[in-house]
């Protein structure tokens, strides 16, 4: 499409989206609150793959990322390494949370470079795409995790704009800065991960964090069984909190 | 102003903001990236304490709420009761996360409107305000916690629009929807909340989670030191680990 109807259509629907929605546009440009909504089946997922089977590149920045949420996201993602579309994904060590597994499944994507930041309370929520006209910005509340896009009640803003935008100029200029900053995720890196995240787990199960640093939302309770061992500490723990 | 000018403004704005960042406008309304910058010293929170002094209503929808969360804003509050501004604030029970001390810090304003979602995974972040010319909204990864506005690395997008736009509509319908389905915080209610605050700290402290529902973050790891009694428990398991 010519350059000049892009803008007059861009600007069309900044008009209803920002100032009366009254005026008639096309919705693709239109900004959006994106939630997930039961009664209607209404994913954030949904648009986040419709995204990335339109975008010529992608750029996600994200706190934590599971098997699950990548699992959602793996037959777009054989598509885009088929078509040679590039990515780069970026997520978080933060309260090690994320979960290795998810690593090693984006870490097959040829097309899909992967960085982990290791420190800073990394707790940002970012879906960027390159598309025909410009670019597509989704920022909010859902991690890459199956819940955060298919059912949790989330918060996440959509908007389009073009390449040459403020807005664009500064998600990308912050999204490259954290990406330098972050360290290049490769098998070494994950077998290292592995037992910090398995030892994460286990103490927090298991033992008292007593010098823990400030955690504000930290790890997930695991849904496991104890075996025979474990369910005799629990026992004593609890004759000890019943005293 | 006259309206006429505003929305010439906000026009300007929006072009700036999502076509050309060459377009010389008025930094007010244009579309901006909050991050927290410790090499600036640049912080949300210095964002939402100045749309809080200059709105005329506000609006917050955070799944977490702590009290040093709220202790950064309650002289701004104050102010605002003074002027008689009046607020909703909408938190959630998800991961029983929210300290009940934020909640009773919050109910004493006479000029805010306190209620909890109890149910849904409730993980959204999102800030509104009714300024002299429409709105202003800003949703992303920031709780209403003090490391959140400060200090750690989260993405929030703020855009400015009219009350009649189209973003604007959304995301107040969906407020109000969500606001509905909540309950209302006061006494009776925090004091509830207390007795499953500090069970869900403590066992999550102690024992095992065995049948506990799916959780994504969960509870924080709080910093306390363990007494004798507790001590031993912990050696117990200690020696049960090393088996």
């Amino acid at each position: 499409m010519d350059s000049e109807i892009i803008d007059h259509q861009l600007l069309s629907s900044l008009k209803t989206g920002f100032l009366d929605r009254a005026i008639l546009s096309d919705k693709e440009f239109q900004p959006e609150l994106l939630v997930n909504e039961r009664s209607t089946g209404k994913k954030i997922l949904s648009v986040i793959i419709k995204e990335l089977l339109n975008c010529q590149a992608f750029w996600f920045s994200v706190a934590f990322a599971t098997k699950g949420g990548v699992a959602t996201l793996i037959e777009t993602l054989k598509n885009l390494e088929a078509k040679g579309v590039p990515g780069q994904v970026l997520v978080s060590q933060y309260q090690n949370f994320t979960e290795p597994e998810a690593l090693k499944m984006l870490l097959k994507f040829s097309n899909v470079g992967l960085r982990m930041m290791t420190r800073g309370n990394f707790h940002a929520k970012g879906y960027m795409f390159k598309t025909a006209f410009g670019r597509n910005l989704i920022v909010g509340s859902s991690n890459l995790t199956d819940n955060a896009l298919c059912s949790n009640k989330e918060w996440n803003l959509k908007i389009s704009a073009l390449a040459e935008s403020e807005i664009m100029f500064q998600s990308h200029a912050e999204f490259e800065k954290e990406y330098q900053e972050a360290v290049e995720v490769d098998t070494d890196f994950i077998n290292q991960y592995v037992s910090i995240y398995n030892e994460t787990r286990y103490s927090s199960r298991y033992i008292l964090p007593i010098s823990e640093p400030t955690a504000l939302y930290t790890v997930r309770q695991p849904q496991v069984q104890p075996n025979q061992m474990q369910k005799q500490a629990l026992k004593n723990l609890e004759s000890l909190r019943n005293q």
